[in-house]
Parts: C-alpha cells; sequence; structure tokens
C-alpha cells in the first residue's frame, strides 16, 4: 500500500518512524514541515526535517524529540561565552547538518536536494520531501511580542506569548517540492501524523496544489491531543487561545473536509460519536508513543484502519 | 616605547606573544593583515587574526600554528560524513569563532569590532586591528591552477603550484581600519614581525595611508628567512619561484624603503655586511621562536636595538 505521510517534528516523527518499520521504504513518502525553518546564527535550520531525519535514521535523542543522541557542546558553549546568543540550543553533532545545509543552499542546492543526499548519508530509506523548496516561514501572532518567528515563540519564549494568529508567510507563491503532488496522486491513501494542525500541518495544506490533491482520496489524521491535552507543544493551549475547546474533537473538526477517518487515543473513547456525527469514521486505539513498539503498533493500527475505509 | 606591529600568521604572531609579554598593553598595538580572510562552509574565516588572537590569549595550538589548544573535531568530521569539503579543519573550539564572527557579521558589526569584543572574552590586553575592515582578498597567481583563494594555495594544495604573482583585490578600494592610523602616528617605532613580505606584510602596507604613515618612523623588520629557508610556510618558495634567491638579503631588500633596522638571525651572520650595504642598521641574534623564553627575548632584543636606533 502507496501511503503519503504528512508530518511536523515529534509526534509526525515517531508515528513515521512505525510506518518506516511496516511499509517498503518504496511504499512510504513523508512531506514535511518547512514553516518553521529559520535563520540562526546565520546557519539555515530545518528543525522538522531534521527530527523527521533524525527519528527514521536512529540519531534522535529520545529525551528532547530534538536534536542528536549522544551530543555534546563544544561549539555552542564558546558562542555563548563570545557572546553569541543562547536560547537555541546546537549541539556538535547537529551543527554539521545545519553548516552543511546552509554551505549547499548557499551553493545553490534545493532543500529537497539536500534532504536527499542526507537521507543517503543516513541511511534513511522513505523519500523524505520537503513541502517546499521555496522559502515559507510560519509567524505566529501573539499578544505580547506582536509577530514572532515559529521558534522564538516556541523555544524562546518557551510558547508562554497569547496566540492570536498565524502567518504562513510566502506560502502563496511557493510551490510544492519536486514530487510532493506525483506522491500524492500515486498515493493509494494520505496519513496526517499527529503534528500541531495549526503550525506543522496546516502550513504543507497551504502549498498550492497540495489540498487538491487529496481531495477524493482516504485521508486519515491521528489526533495530537489527547484528553483534552498535546502530548508535547503548544496545540491544546493554542485551541484555548483561538477560542476553541481543546480536544480531540476539535482537530477532528479541523481536518473535517479533508478526512474520511479519524484517530482517536483510547482515552477519548467517549468522544467517538461527536466524531462520528461529523460523517467521519473512527478508530480508537493507542495513540501515545513512548517507546517503539507503540509506534509500530499505531503505524500497523492506522494502515488497518486505511485498509477498512478503501 | 609605545610600538606598533605588523603581523601576518604564526611568525607575527610568535613576536608579538613576546612583545605583549615585555610590553605594558597600552603600549602595543597590532595591526594585522586581513588579505587571508576567505568564506568557508558559508563560514567567514580570518586566519592570521585568529592565530594572533589565540596566540595572545594562550588559547593556540602550539603544534599546528593554527587553530586551538585541547581542540575535538566532531562537528567538521560529521561534516565531511554528509559530503562537505575537508581541506580546512575546523575544530569544535574554533567553529564557534567562526559561526559568532558570521554572525556579527550578518547583523552588521565590522570585523574591528568584532575582534575587539573577542579579545575582551579572551582577555587579551594588547590592541589588536584588523588593517582594515574592508573586504581585502589575497589570490595568489599560479602556473598549475590560475587565480587561487590565498587559504586553497597555502592549505588546499600545500604550497605546491608554481607562484607567478599576487592580487589583493579590492585594496585599492581599502581604508584602513579604525585607529590603525592613529596609532601609527602615535608610534614610536614599527615593527615588522617574521611574516610573509608578499602575502602576510605587503597587503597591510597597500591599504592606504598604512605605507606612507611609516615613512620617517623608526621601523625595524625581522626577516622571516633563516638560513635561505622560510621558519613556516612559502615565503622561500615563492622568492625562487618569482626569481629572486631566497634569503634575509632579500628580505631586507624588499623592505629597504621603508626601514631603518634589520634583524638577522645568528645563522646569519655572514649577511651582515650585506644588509648593511644597503644602509640598514643590523641586530644579529636568534631569532627562532621555538618557546616563550625565546619570544620574550627576541621581543627584548627588538625593543632594545630600536631603542639605540632612535
Amino acid at each position: 500500500m502507496k501511503i503519503v505521510a504528512l508530518a511536523g517534528g515529534v509526534g509526525g516523527a515517531k508515528l513515521v518512524h512505525g510506518l518506516a518499520k511496516v511499509l517498503a521504504p518504496q511504499d512510504l513518502v513523508i512531506i514535511v514541515n518547512t514553516g518553521d525553518d529559520f535563520e540562526y546564527l546565520s546557519l539555515s535550520i530545518s528543525p522538522d526535517l531534521d527530527t523527521v531525519c533524525y527519528t527514521l535514521a536512529g540519531l534522535a535523542n529520545p529525551e528532547t524529540g530534538w536534536g542528536r543522541a549522544n551530543e555534546t557542546w563544544t561549539t555552542y558553549s564558546k558562542i555563548v561565552e563570545l557572546g553569541g546568543p543562547g536560547w537555541f540550543r546546537l549541539g556538535d553533532l547537529d551543527l554539521a547538518t545545519h553548516i552543511e545545509r546552509t554551505r549547499r543552499l548557499g551553493a545553490g542546492q534545493t532543500i529537497s536536494q539536500i534532504v536527499n543526499s542526507f537521507c543517503e548519508s543516513w541511511k534513511v530509506a522513505p523519500t523524505i520531501l520537503p513541502m517546499s523548496d521555496d522559502r515559507i516561514r510560519t509567524k505566529v501572532e501573539t499578544q505580547e511580542y506582536g509577530l514572532l518567528d515559529f521558534q522564538e515563540y516556541f523555544v524562546k519564549y518557551n510558547c508562554s506569548p497569547k496566540v492570536t494568529g498565524f502567518q504562513f508567510q510566502n506560502i502563496e507563491n511557493s510551490r510544492p517540492s519536486p514530487g510532493v503532488i506525483e506522491s500524492l496522486r500515486g498515493a493509494q491513501a494520505v496519513v496526517i501524523c499527529p503534528s500541531n494542525p495549526w503550525v506543522s500541518i496546516d502550513p504543507i495544506l497551504g502549498v498550492s496544489g497540495i489540498r487538491s490533491s487529496l481531495l477524493g482520496k482516504p485521508v486519515v489524521a491521528i489526533s495530537p491531543i489527547i484528553a483534552g491535552k498535546a502530548v508535547k507543544g503548544p496545540a491544546a493551549k493554542m485551541y484555548t487561545e483561538l477560542g476553541y475547546k481543546p480536544s480531540a474533537l476539535t482537530v477532528a473538526e479541523h481536518y473535517r473536509e479533508l478526512i474520511r477517518g479519524f484517530v482517536l487515543d483510547n482515552l477519548d473513547e467517549s468522544i467517538k460519536p461527536a466524531v462520528e456525527r461529523l460523517g467521519l469514521r473512527v478508530l480508537t486505539t493507542n495513540t501515545m508513543m513512548t517507546n517503539i513498539k507503540n509506534r509500530i503498533q499505531l503505524a500497523e493500527d492506522v494502515l488497518n484502519f486505511i485498509g477498512s475505509l478503501l
């Protein structure tokens, strides 16, 4: 079964890790959010791409949800000693990725060419595609600080400012990266990973041609909100601040027009009838991916669920 | 005695290290070559400035003549694994300097502001001034590869191509950095360090106003060539390829118009009469700076020699 997954950072990376263990490499394409990409220390950083790649390569730091395992901090501590900014920590292993990416971008390579080459080095078998090779920048509108880069909001201010809206700068001029539309057309189903709907999935869906390529396809979304709380990150807080009740039902409503099936955690079994009333088929299962076994189990559950929708 | 020293990399760094141990910080200004600066891995590298600063800060690697002591190579090895270039090695400690410099240049700081701030962090007491805040690029004309960046010639090709000439790109449009002319005017004497005359000292002298500020001053040069050989680097090879006999006498002739005194190594005692025939006063002493004692001894010898010229 040929599957395309739409993924942001940690939650998306965990599910595609499971999918990659279950599907043949040629049957899995992962389209990753690049709206969080930003420049820091004159380096081009792609947080979601790196989290997905490191996770699939077995290089990810399992404790932080970002960066690499067995990391050291030699360069970064010296940068801070010299007066450089300290709010976004970059380990020595991780820095290599950012430096080499920046060098290649400067030499004219596209972000999709770079990811493809890095995945070869890291022996990542499934195809990973950035949503676009064009520069799209997710900005968070906040009450306290005005417009922030997503990573400023997320890391520098630790998600504390009150969110009033989002901008995906330059998205209207962007095109999907090579292979994105083709892989969506060729997919038997599309999985929307348990990533933040506002800032991880909406930017992907906003790139021209992606949303329309999903229409008529079996699309399944997994709720990133369990029992009213985000597993990680600010999704639930964002819903509240934007005037929605943070719950898996709100997520289902968010995607309603696009999806055929919705995956709830067992803890949210009580919401199932309400989601079904939206006209969606529902799978209730364990969606907490605390270890590789859970990831594989959820991937298998999602694929079986998709099978039942075809 | 207020001294200004003109310095390139290793040889210059060693002598100013000695001078810094002998002179009060406010009596020593070091004007450093920036013609070797270049971009590598999208980072702005200033090899001579770093060598001088690291040496004065006690951070230099005494074995290599470049980079920092107790260095590690985590990031760099990963960059090479990802397919990045491997010919100019950057250690984890050293990388911090380049990354923070690049960030600050991108934020609009000048190279002299950056050096000043770094020297504060590193507790380097004498004033270190880049020759210019403008971008000057030393290019080596070679028979085999045409025009090379100096560091390409020096590191990538290990000085093997035959040199046919030099270019100091943009030097005619450059201005000395703030403080350079003032410190030369206020100096009682100027020391031309035992650096490469062609590619370390000539670019400094080529920045507008620097050469003319030396006229009429007691200027002393220390030969970087001992017994026909460069202590380090390609100076002797360059002389041969450009049709000169590599010797301390050739160096004295190189600087003849500018200098009042010339310092020869004991091994070159036999050249003394020929240098004196150029109209120069000569000091013969040990100029091999293998350890800090030698550096201090040479600095004292040079200062005493200057005293005798005033």
